[in-house]
């Protein structure tokens, strides 16, 4: 597993949605083997464990791969808010620019 | 909006994430103006209606966009199952092979 897959993050117990990441075989690897989190960062070109620099770590409870084997979805708990603008899901707007998320967290006490 | 984007399709009500496709521009489009969930199919290089061939619509109730605006999440309401295998979600196994989703229609039944 060489290339880059999707793979959703989302809450084991509330099944939000949280946040849509990549992920190449390390970083499955890192997950599977530190039970937390660990994405491939596009934009960085390395591997990331997620909430490194926030603290907002996603402890892995299940891994899940779909039909395909091209997509994988993680029920995670998840400390804090999955995305670094401070809402819990980065899903938290509509199409339409509605604010339908919570805010869990203020991005300048945390970054 | 040239470019394939991820877009997850989640049950609005029990909250099961159901699969992942790609849209382009035309397939959120055709999505928006007809409320049925379309996709671009990667591996036939054109525009799918979900359910075309099965009669398993997916009703589109919202449409969230990620705090990057590069992936998409469909709320839907799911005619019978959204997976080719015949189970609810195409997130229906384990890493390890366990299968852990429902099967809710037989594919020689649909196909």
């Amino acid at each position: 597993m060489d290339k880059l897959i999707p793979a959703i993050a989302q809450d084991w117990k509330t099944r939000e949605v949280l946040m849509l990441a990549y992920m190449n075989g390390e970083a499955l690897q890192k997950t599977r083997e530190t039970g937390r989190a660990h994405y491939w960062s596009r934009s960085r070109g390395k591997l990331w464990l997620k909430g490194e620099s926030s603290g907002h770590y996603q402890e892995v409870m299940e891994i899940r791969i779909d039909c395909d084997q091209d997509a994988i979805l993680l029920l995670v708990k998840q400390e804090g808010g999955a995305c670094h603008t401070g809402y819990r899901s980065c899903f938290y707007r509509t199409i339409d620019g509605q604010i339908v998320g919570d805010k869990v967290f203020e991005p300048e006490d945390v970054y």
